[in-house]
């Protein structure tokens, strides 16, 4: 067997999350996503309450880190449940309902549930006092096997793009939401490492502007180069023959293949459709949904407030009549191959 | 013949542009769109510099709009070259020079250029002091040309329309960009009007945001229903069947019925091109460019700026990377109709 290069793949440009300390006296660390690019702050959490706060706000978000987050904060629901609870009963009932607020407080990232889900059920049993290592224990195992997922994106997805010189991808599926390279953007960060040349066409990604506020952060920091675009510059640049390749993250796979991603995803794969050009999914299995048959069974996460949240004040009519889906389904047929750790799929194959 | 109902149209919700007055001492007033919606206010130009850079900082804007304030401007242009010329050749040159300023003032709607040309064709040999009344009496002819133009667009369009009850739209062009009912939203007024249910998706429009800002503003005016959209919502919303037909306005119809319209159009006509729903462009025929045989020659204006210009401060890195082109082409093969004062044309037979 050939041993794989140990310096194929250059460090993270940014580690959004990171426990530090043992269940009992712990914290999480996380970085603020909705400050970013201007102000960098970290955020230190000991309690369930304050995770959940930053979870429904966006200040960690993505798929994968969403599952991590929910999977650290088991750990500060059982410290919880044990400090208030009376007796074994107690504190797992206790410890089991900050668990279900856990796993609800995002609709669309199927990671999140899944991971607090399967702790869950890993932990029925055990003695409140063992709860906590358990579940650290669990959720460092979970950030082992994300950050190995999004090495064998990075090098799957940059043994597809070889040669794809102009690179486009829509909203953040960066290292800002794994523990790793990220998604979509990791086997570019693998190529630009490699000294291939990429340059990556970042849609700014309205309504919260993923792209403009974190895409171009983390590519700038890792030196990549690039250009924010009007997510609506796509299509034309297409035409224009500037655009060699697409590739997105998902927040939810479904089981025939369709994905749930970012809105202003379908847009692009369509566009890439008609100029045929390739339109990559990155996503680790842990995204994948067995349970949700297709894209139409998913609920889709509309959000009031999302348009006009990072505008300056007066350029929205104060009495706003507005339809805001947070998310938007691409079919299968459209997805030239899902990337996951175990290689280029096709989606239309997963079942 | 039968009668026209006089009363089949509404007024228009707003008039952007008024001259008052004789040549000689007379002012033109314009809406600044760049403080819409927060605040409506009347700039009073009696200098040609003053609309000049009006023009350029798009405070009056829109094709059909644009070729009006340059025919009123020239009567500025004319009224400062008589007061600083020497003698006829003196005077016609530094009238010359001032048209050829407003004719460039903007580069992609092509009736800046036409209007300013036609009107100083039309004025070669005139003695000096005809030279303001002979371009008044023009530019107020133009006004009337386009009002009808736009009163037939509403009519033509209406047919088409009707039955079509979710009608999507991109940018502003409205009664904000001519002097009358619009062209892409004519027809919605003139259906409204009458009593038909009309639902507005109004795309927001990146970067500028237009839709938000004007379109949104206009339709609440006149009472339309509405609701603004992410750019990138678009595709879904027609994917899951809540989008009937899409309509759109032009800055230049080419020769061959390729039309450069605001960025984003493009991607809108491939959306409505892939789920059956009609793509229409409403267009007066001073929209029309004979000289620019098709899509491939227009030069597509980049501003770089606008992608932050109406951002809050800090949501941009301050040393953002980007492309920022203000236009795309739509290739005539996704123009389901032209909708022009004549009635509806397929673009690709204009030539």
């Amino acid at each position: 067997m050939r041993r794989r290069d140990p310096h194929d793949l250059p460090a993270p440009p940014v580690t959004p999350l990171v426990w530090s300390g043992d269940a009992a006296t712990g914290a999480l660390r996380l970085l603020d996503q909705t400050l970013l690019p201007g102000e960098e702050r970290v955020l230190e959490r000991t309690r369930l309450d304050d995770l959940l706060t930053d979870i429904r706000r966006l200040a960690v978000r993505g798929a994968p880190l969403l599952g991590l987050a929910g999977a650290y904060g088991l750990v500060l629901a059982a410290r919880e449940a044990l400090a208030e609870g009376e007796g074994p009963e107690e504190v797992r009932a206790a410890f089991v309902w900050s668990a279900e607020r856990l796993a609800s407080a995002r609709p669309t990232a199927v990671n999140l549930p899944a991971a607090v889900h399967a702790a869950l059920a890993a932990t029925e049993g055990l003695a409140p006092e063992a709860l906590g290592p358990a579940l650290l224990a669990s959720a460092q195992a979970l950030e082992a096997r994300e950050r190995a997922a999004t090495e064998a994106i990075a090098r799957h997805g940059a043994t597809l793009l070889a040669g794809r010189r102009r690179v486009l991808t829509h909203c953040n599926a960066g290292a800002l939401v794994t523990p790793g390279l990220g998604t979509a953007l990791a086997p570019l960060y693998a190529l630009h490492h490699r000294g291939q040349p990429v340059h990556v066409w970042v849609d700014e990604t309205r309504p919260l502007l993923q792209g403009l506020r974190l895409t171009a952060w983390e590519l700038a920091r890792a030196g990549v180069p690039h250009a924010v675009i009007n997510d609506g510059a796509a299509a034309d640049l297409m035409r224009r023959g500037e655009v060699d390749a697409a590739i997105v993250g998902a927040d939810r796979v479904c089981a025939n293949g369709d994905v749930a991603n970012k809105v202003g995803t379908y847009g692009v794969a369509l566009a890439c459709r008609h100029h045929g050009i390739p339109f990559y999914v990155a996503a680790p299995l842990s995204t994948l949904d067995r349970g949700t048959p297709s894209g139409e069974a998913v609920r889709i996460e509309e959000r009031r407030g999302d348009l006009t949240a990072y505008l300056r004040a007066g350029v929205s009519p104060p009495d706003l009549s507005s339809r805001e889906p947070a998310f938007d389904i691409t079919p299968a047929a459209l997805i030239t191959a899902l990337i996951t750790e175990e290689g280029p799929r096709d989606p239309r194959t997963l079942a």
